[in-house]
């Protein structure tokens, strides 16, 4: 029986990309959760502390780390308990992913622990059950491209079937986050069930152009297919000065402007460093008058996903 | 002013493709219309002949092939008649494309007679002008494959947006076509106008893994992704036969099977000869047992798309 502590990181994310609702996301860089996870003899899951984040359960059957190692433990038959230690650097309620980099870290961790029976594109299901706490739903477009780095399309959640697509190098992202909590249940409430025929079609046309305009690299095609008839509409109303940074983006060079996720975060997709730096102004510019606090960052689109840190 | 006669064909077409309702298409070889097209001196366009099928509009103002020649007619300034002789291979009301055939063989001969101005990507906006008469609605999912060939995506109606895909070259088309009538206007209609956003997230999915499976020439995950929620659950109450047609195409190997457009006929995918003729022989049995005409073929994607013969 190993006593020996592993740390792992899972990273941030951005998940729906405008049109690829539920179904896209891509990983970013050194965002994340960082998690040490050792076995304990007392046969049972342990959470000794959370850093970097306040009011997540300390109790593991409801928190999203614990649920998705528990649910791998499970699997395995492996009845020792494991003891967390976690420190998140994304705040829960950013858009950012932030329950799912927990959840995947949780699954990747555990997987370590057993001796690693799982390979990644398995152990996005694992971290899909704790996601579905977060969020009372079923998803994998945030937990899909943490696990496995890039970006990622959940053709189908059951039975999950998750594709890795292709996207240009050179491709940056630049997210501006204002400081206020969107609750995902919250945000999809406001959703409503039902969506047009009309919008449904424009919304599969615009998902085929993003697979194409990323795959074959097209930038051209990637910004015009970035449009979202279904949850930009409504959520974009709950994120403060929203149409301005998005048209001030756009003017500065960005490929596409949209929600991260169910947001408040917004991001960019732009191409090259000193175009992402360019958008990256622009947004402080929108957001230097008002008195909301923001914060800013640019990264590569991380290719990497999931990873054990010692 | 030339009073030579030039012969233009376009081929059939298959919309939809499952998932991708208004969105894919393709288009098919051999089937389609002729149409025979010379400058007159009245100043008008004439219709003189159609063959092939019965009830079509004789009246210029009324017929898709020349709706879609005055178009081009008008844009380029063009004070000519055109008199048109039409032979039509494709029933209407098939599902195959016989209206976009009908359009896309207007604006293509056209746009040979005036000294083509037009790129056949230009020219689909016309095919779609001479379309919309067909199914009061504008949508190019027909007109495209069946001008450019191949596999077409129509990111978008308004401002029009055309991307032709790659496929694995082997794969094949098996159609069978119960000879009943289903009016497209019709089949929209049964429809409704809202889908619930769940069936809209699987169809992103889907319209995601069909591309991928079409540009990286995966038959798996090609068939797979081939799932409609919108217009399959509706329409295939109205095609005798469906279901069970279906299960055993998809028993004797089709990658795929679904609706041709809004129906009747049925189409699978399938890889190489050898498979496309154990479909068909599938298909053919299912139908044996109705006292329907049936009328069956096999064919490649048409790579080539509108043309001139002479």
């Amino acid at each position: 029986m190993s006593e020996e502590k592993i740390q792992v990181f899972a990273p941030a994310s951005i998940a729906n990309v405008s049109c690829g609702f539920d179904v896209f996301g891509f990983a970013i860089e050194e965002l994340g959760d960082f998690v040490d996870a050792r076995f304990n003899n007392q046969g049972k899951i342990i959470i000794e502390s959370i850093e970097g984040a306040e009011g997540l359960p300390l109790e593991p059957e409801l928190n999203v780390t614990t649920i998705a190692a528990q649910a791998l433990l499970d699997e395995v038959g492996e009845k020792r308990g494991i003891t967390f230690n976690i420190r998140k650097t994304v705040i829960p309620g950013s858009g950012l992913g932030s329950s799912a980099s927990g959840a995947v870290a949780g699954a990747f961790a555990a997987n370590e622990l057993v001796g690693k029976p799982f390979s990644k594109l398995e152990l996005v299901r694992f971290a899909g059950v704790g996601e579905q706490v977060a969020s009372n739903q079923l998803h994998h477009d945030n937990v899909a491209p943490s696990m496995l780095g890039g970006f990622s399309v959940v053709r189908s959640n059951e039975p999950l079937d998750v594709l890795s697509i292709d996207y240009p190098e050179d491709i940056r992202v630049v997210v501006a986050h204002p400081q206020i909590e969107v609750k995902t249940k919250q945000a999809k409430r406001m959703l409503g069930r039902t969506m047009s025929i009309s919008n449904a079609v424009i919304q599969f046309g615009n998902v085929a152009g993003l697979v194409l305009g990323m795959t074959s690299k097209n930038y051209d095609l990637i910004g015009r297919s970035m449009v979202d008839m279904l949850a930009e509409p409504v959520r974009s109303r709950l994120i403060p000065l929203y149409d301005e940074a998005k048209q001030i983006s756009l003017e500065a060079g960005a490929i596409g402007t949209n929600i991260a996720g169910s947001g408040p975060a917004i991001f960019s997709f732009c191409k090259g460093d000193k175009s992402a730096k360019a958008v990256l102004e622009a947004f402080k510019k929108v957001y230097a008058k008002s008195n909301l606090s923001v914060n800013y960052f640019t990264s590569k689109i991380n290719p990497e996903g999931a990873k054990r840190i010692f």
